[in-house]
């Protein structure tokens, strides 16, 4: 067969891969550029081009962007999330709440809501006795006399489900540098636990157990904490010891049991008592997480409402829909279909098993934690699936989409660079990459609980949508 | 100037490097191999040719080694070293102990000792009521009515100056796999302190609170732990939350605090001697190196006295000399002097401020930790002045002269392979790289304490002997 190309020639391809081969095939040596052009379509392409700064005109909305940036990032970076309280009640930190139910992600109504959240939904009925029975409850939950909204519009972040509902105790995580409080629930326990829909009787129990004696006593050994309990020293170590901060928090949950044991024995509690809080965190290793998703939105929230700012400030799933919000576009969610996360599922479930992406929890991602450390939680890598190598390339892929290296939590495996930190609507859309999710898997169905661990990755079109939204908001759009 | 080869010249230079520089500067491509000749000297070199094994043949001399090796591998690598009581005092143990102090590395006198182990043993004195200022002390020291041995002569290892005397507490650890037992003494603290050949008042207080409640109240907590506490379990555990096990011991000092939390809550103990002992393991980042220096001797001492094998057994440093232990070769320590580390220094103080190599620690490289494992402890590096990536090289480097990988042992940041593991001394002689040692320095003279972090290396003339020693009651000597 004659070469269609002479051997001396080398080919550089771009877009279609397979001409790289056909050249290859030829004989000639073939690159193949995994480039495609910046943003999804036209429109948003010329918004983009606008968008992005340009340093000889300070004027430019490109240059306004950037200086918003600057200082969305000061305040992300400079926050200072210290656990300082933990209320009895939702009840009590919002009065209003009467029977409001909240939930993880952007708004949704019962009706499309994923059958985990649900699951949650009526265990939390159940846990505050409005309802005797799960059918009971499921009935009260469609009648329009519980009202759902989600944990975000009230400053709380919850993981899976992220349901709070009126008589859970909170987490209350004061950011030291600005004053803003953010709130999280008790995580009340592993893989069949409230939050992945399961609501058997333990699970109930486990939540009585949390409202009269861990969250009290929790909150009595907070009280001989002058000043509180500081988190950032916490993740920043805990980054230092295999965590990335979302799916593993073995290590900041082994320091937090450590951090609270003193204080537990110094707040005049009974012997049983500070026995059952060390032995609920001890068998809770995603204990620490909840604490990382409220120091994350006490961070981020910081950096919420810069105008101009193009900073990504909550990523959020409600298992139907991912949501984004933007520093300098308002309340706004910027939505669309969540995805699948791949990763380990444990037989006997498989894939189709798993429900899309769900929980507050990837406000750590929003925060440069998570996917954006994996490289850190190389403890996590067997349990998503991967490898070492293929955790460090992530960590550095998603350098093209962040602001900045947080110099307050570095990666060991890449010789101690600061985790890529605080995403940028532009960038994700120019380099089409999209921010990597860790994430727990559910079942699909409630009560099944957790099958499985893996990654998720954000939807483009919420991305899209922000920079549209962001390029009209700035006179910028066509 | 006329090229000295033509430039089509490719170069593959051994031996002296500048002869590559010389072929490079006339323009030849020059690749320069850091080759030596195998063993340090002729003698070794026929010596180490009959040692290595010969397939073929399974009465060779090699063969027999290669076989006695597998049975030290397979002993050192199903050890199961569980902490199983804390003794009272030293003097219970062995009751024939009378007015003898242990030490750390091999045997030396009085007169040759380093002066941080000359002040460890002055501050032993004092704590033992024997003499009543530091230079009464020191007389009695150089009197003749104290006698002085090396810790590993009782199956007993201790960090820095290894100093036990007779009514410390002592860790006992068993190896449940062949029931041998190891001994280390209760960490005393950080850099001030006696270990560190400081004996100033603090040191003695804090050690009268280790024998009046830290060993008697572990004590009693690990007696209401069934079947003591696995330490296997948490040095694996540890490996994977960045610590190496020799310089780094923070993860696993927080897994042991968590694991004696609720046994103290549970013996009984009153809340002071509990908090006592939870501020002095907290208060010691250091505290696990010891248990982990007993686990490391429990699960050698199993693979000790195996007729040929070439294993090292032990590596241990006295401030002075360094020695090494081999399976095949019987209680005979093959020495050299010490080695002087290199690291960080903390200023005021410089290199030349220094004590050469000391203390029983290196154990824990003999069994695949330390060094072997600095791969994992990536949170060490900046503490040794190195990076991440001289970190993995050192460990990748290392398994030239190790038996196995130990796969209970697994480094994430390589992916999760086992440690390298089982020094054999002809392999050290043979590719010519020496163990590394992860090692605290001491300020050499006694009372300033622990001045930096860094790593030695084991001399080369420990192993060239041992080779030599083994050729010769193989038969195999020329």
């Amino acid at each position: 067969m004659r070469p269609l190309v002479a051997p001396s020639v080398s080919v550089l391809n771009l877009g279609i891969g397979d001409f790289a081969a056909t050249a290859r095939a030829g004989g000639a040596r073939a690159i193949h550029l995994d480039w495609r052009p910046p943003a999804a379509d036209g429109e948003s392409a010329w918004a983009l081009a606008r968008l992005f700064g340009d340093d000889s005109d300070k004027d430019a909305v490109g240059s306004r962007i950037d200086r918003a940036n600057r200082e969305a990032m000061s305040r992300l970076l400079d926050a200072q999330p210290v656990l300082v309280d933990v209320a009895r009640r939702a009840s009590e930190v919002w009065p209003d709440l009467g029977r409001t139910i909240l939930h993880a992600g952007p708004p949704i109504e019962w009706g499309r809501m994923c059958r985990p959240m649900r699951g949650a939904i009526i265990g939390a009925i159940l846990y505050e006795g409005w309802a005797g029975t799960p059918k009971a409850a499921g009935k009260l939950a469609t009648s329009g006399e519980i009202a759902f909204a989600p944990g975000h519009h009230r400053g709380a972040v919850g993981a899976m489900a992220g349901v709070v509902s009126p008589s859970m105790p909170l987490f209350v995580v004061r950011n030291a540098a600005r004053g803003n409080i953010a709130y999280a629930p008790i995580a009340d326990g592993g893989g069949r636990s409230l939050q992945f829909g399961v609501y058997e009787t333990e699970v109930g129990d486990r939540l009585k157990l949390i409202q009269r004696f861990i969250g009290p006593g929790l909150k009595r050994a907070l009280s001989t904490l002058e000043g509180g309990l500081p988190l950032k020293p916490i993740i920043a170590q805990a980054l230092h010891m295999g965590d990335e901060l979302h799916g593993r928090t073995t290590a900041a949950t082994s320091l937090v049991f450590r951090a609270f044991t003193r204080p537990l024995l110094d707040a005049g509690l009974d012997r049983r008592t500070v026995v059952a809080i060390l032995r609920h965190i001890q068998s809770t290793p995603g204990f620490f997480l909840n604490l990382a998703m409220a120091a994350a939105k006490a961070a981020l929230d910081a950096a919420h409402g810069v105008a101009d700012s193009s900073l990504v400030t909550a990523i959020a799933r409600n298992g139907v829909e991912t949501g984004i919000r933007v520093s300098g576009l308002g309340e706004r969610w910027f939505t669309a279909p969540a995805e699948m996360p791949s990763g380990v599922i444990v037989p006997p479930y498989t894939a189709v098993d798993a429900n899309p992406d769900l929980g507050d929890s990837a406000i750590v991602e929003a925060a440069g934690l998570g996917a954006f450390a994996l490289g850190a939680g190389l403890g996590l890598v067997t349990a998503v699936g991967g490898t070492a190598e293929a955790a460090l390339d992530l960590t550095r892929d998603l350098d093209s989409v962040t602001l900045a290296r947080n110099p307050a939590f570095t990666l060991p495996a890449l010789d101690f660079v600061g985790a890529p930190t605080g995403i940028d609507v532009r960038k994700v859309v120019d380099n089409g990459v999209r921010p990597a999710i860790v994430t727990a898997i559910a079942h699909r169905q409630a009560g099944l609980g957790q099958i499985g661990m893996g990654l998720a990755r954000a939807p483009m079109a919420c991305f899209v949508g922000a920079v549209a939204a962001l390029a009209r908001a700035l006179g910028a759009a066509s």
